[in-house]
């Protein structure tokens, strides 16, 4: 669209949200609800479309309106100056309106409730049934057991050799690619499609019109491919649920953490897997001939280097969660008020430092480089350690399951690994909130053991241990 | 968007045209109406506003609703029938449909109200103000003087060689063209965008949001080059429109007229006349090299054969009034009862074979070859003649004022034209009626003899008589 019809299209697109938002939190609204809630003789989804309808309701009303409006003014301005005070690496710049959205954050939590600790009423806009009391219970083993297979594999492991992946690379072909990479996975392109973007994201309008975007440096092939298999696995998802769920509202992941465990799964469990490589060393070779004599081997290894580093987004699948607890342990102390604002460079440096033996040479490159919290989201982090967790475990019942896996997608048919999420995951929506979807597909709760002996093996297998 | 995306925006729109719908026919509106029409402090917009919305209103709640569906229904199965017939040159299949869309929009006409000839009630949607009456004393004399002159260019004129336009042409090259068109003719692609599409059309979502679409042959570089400026044309005139027009509901062509005279004026009254090819020849040559010796008079005379032909689509700026008088003729017949639908194909092909000296070789290439009878749209096609003869009377007062406008535009400054066709016409959007907008610039009502005069002008001097 041209540049000057997003002013236009703003107007129209916030009228119909105000609309929108009026009907979410209407009386009308709220006697159907009750009217609902009182009949028995309703189906699985329909009950499951009330209770979100019903959880979507309360805590909607539960924040006065015009806290809401003041908020979202606020956080327009904490935007813009986050985005300035990164550009320029100015904390304090950015310091009174971070306080201002922990103050907001803090505020909702209470409107919302909680029983344990304000975090929680956070967090159940994202992973409805996590706390914060769970948190520490995963993070406490896993960050331990984390920082000591990075030491392990940095001081006997064999690193391997990323160089066969230099080069220069046309963003064309590599568009090419991604569009490969994405038929390959199973993306439906007559109910998708795949555009350029500065920063990726799958939107999903409807089952039948999921939109990938995607962004390619020429620098580099593998972060625009490992980010349209990140996307698809997204796209996945959204385009296999039941279409009758659309008008439930039930088309969306049963949480933020489970949609991430489907990209992740695609862009790392499958795509950085050595099965994966054996297929797709030949049809990379197809669109850049310079790796028509690379072993999948050796790709399958460069593209799995571990490599602590300052930024999340480009962290590897072993160092990432730490990235993520550190930044749930602050989120948590900013709520509860054990940690202050004006403390965080001091306290990410150093836990960075501890977690992973690197210092940012500055705030840019550490305590303001996401988003998150200049937007008041927090509560959003642990869905990205929680869908690393979640895809290792749906991984090993699928390997239960499909026995044949690792040979069928080494030899090109990704049919059975999308049919099996299709059938157990991506159908069935937000049907089932994540713990119970998680309970009836592996037979357990969360476990962390699976990403655990998942990262073990894999990368002691990378590292040659 | 993706192809199964189509389904859910249908349903969207369809929802959001019908609370529009239900909008424009409330109680309510009427209310808001009656309260505005009782004002006299307000201002010239809000009293052209006033009179469309009111004129609208009353159109629309003359017709039945239940009517209204009726027919939508029927049209979707005329216009997919007319398809398949036009198709297959079956005129027997359609015949039935078209009876019935007849049968429509003369009990539209009905409804609607007329003082002397049914078709006026039509009439008065696309072109507010004419009447059959008006279109009889048009058409009566031009058609005479049209067909003199088309006989004496054949009969002593030196026809153009048009050899020299003949070849392939590669699409992308013919695409970066239209864009180089459309900045030259001041399309502004901050508040526009150009993409391609079967049937080009141009979409105006706001002053800063328009939309043209074009397509490319590789057989000539003419159709899209001309098709672009003719929808440059539109856009123009959609860009040009005070912003404040927008929420006035009067961000639109004074009529389908008006809005046709200003891409006939840009497609043929400057973009096949001889100044425009004397700056825009090395420009062509810039994308298609085999022109760069080509003299700007031969590329002039070349696009500017007079060719009587069977299709409307394709007619130069002689014939084609000829081709909509005709449709005229046809549909007055077809709402007065003096033409029966079953006698359409011979009427049609006794009728351009006296004006034109052509015969259809079936109905495909006849009476079969436009879809607005498939869709009811009687009463259209006189716009598209109107178009023509307000851009001739339009460009005589234009070149009274702006004196030296050949050779601005000849040196590549079309600045003088767009300015004064934003000044004069494209400002005001629909705040003044047809009729009086015309009066109001050129101080004389519809004028057909600017016209005949620029058409036997630019082709006595094409045609070297």
């Amino acid at each position: 669209m041209p540049r000057r019809g997003v002013a236009t299209r703003a107007q129209v697109s916030g009228k119909l949200s105000k609309m929108l938002f009026e009907l979410s939190v209407s009386d009308e609204l709220g006697r159907y609800l009750e009217q609902l809630e009182e009949r028995s003789n309703i189906s699985l989804e329909e009950t499951a479309s009330v209770r979100e309808v019903r959880k979507q309701y309360r805590r909607r009303k539960a924040i006065p309106p015009e806290l809401i409006e003041e908020f979202n003014i606020a956080r327009s301005k904490s935007q813009a100056t986050w985005a300035e005070a990164r550009r320029t690496s100015d904390f304090a710049l950015f310091l009174p309106h971070l306080k201002k959205m922990v103050e907001y954050a803090r505020r909702f939590a209470d409107y919302y409730g909680y029983e344990d600790h304000p975090y929680d009423g956070l967090l159940e806009e994202y992973e409805p049934g996590m706390t914060s009391v769970q948190l520490r219970q995963i993070i406490e083993p896993l960050r331990g057991e984390i920082v000591r297979l990075i030491r392990r594999l940095s001081d006997q492991g064999s690193r391997p050799d990323s160089s066969l992946l230099e080069g220069t690379f046309d963003i064309d072909t590599q568009r090419r690619l991604a569009r490969r990479a994405l038929k390959v996975i199973g993306y439906d392109f007559d109910a998708g499609s795949l555009d350029d973007v500065p920063h990726p994201f799958t939107t999903a309008i409807a089952p039948g019109d999921v939109r990938v975007t995607n962004r390619y440096v020429d620098a580099a092939f593998t972060p625009g491919l490992f980010a349209a298999l990140h996307e698809g696995g997204h796209a996945l998802y959204d385009q296999g649920m039941d279409e009758k769920l659309f008008h439930l509202r039930l088309a969306r992941g049963a949480s933020y953490g489970v949609h991430e465990s489907q990209s992740r799964m695609i862009e790392n469990v499958v795509g950085r897997s050595r099965p994966f490589w054996m297929f797709f060393q030949p049809i990379l070779a197809e669109f850049f001939p310079q790796f028509t004599h690379a072993s999948p081997d050796d790709l399958y290894r460069a593209v799995n280097v571990v490599a602590p580093s300052l930024i999340r987004v480009e962290a590897d699948e072993v160092t990432y969660n730490l990235h993520i607890m550190l930044r749930i342990e602050i989120e948590t102390g900013l709520i509860d008020g054990s940690i202050t604002a004006a403390d965080l460079p001091r306290r990410w440096n150093e836990t960075i430092e501890r977690y992973l033996s690197v210092v940012p040479a500055n705030d840019a490159q550490g305590v303001l480089q996401d988003v998150h919290w200049s937007m008041g989201s927090l509560g959003y982090f642990p869905s990205y350690m929680l869908g690393n967790l979640y895809a290792a475990q749906l991984h090993a019942k699928l390997r239960d399951e499909v026995t044949d896996l690792d040979e069928r997608i080494a030899s090109g048919n990704l049919r059975a690994l999308v049919d099996w999420l299709r059938e157990n995951v991506h159908r069935y929506g937000a049907v089932y909130p994540p713990t119970e979807l998680i309970q009836r597909i592996t037979g357990s709760p969360l476990d962390t053991s699976h990403f655990m002996r998942y990262i073990t093996e894999k990368y002691a297998d990378v590292y040659r241990l």
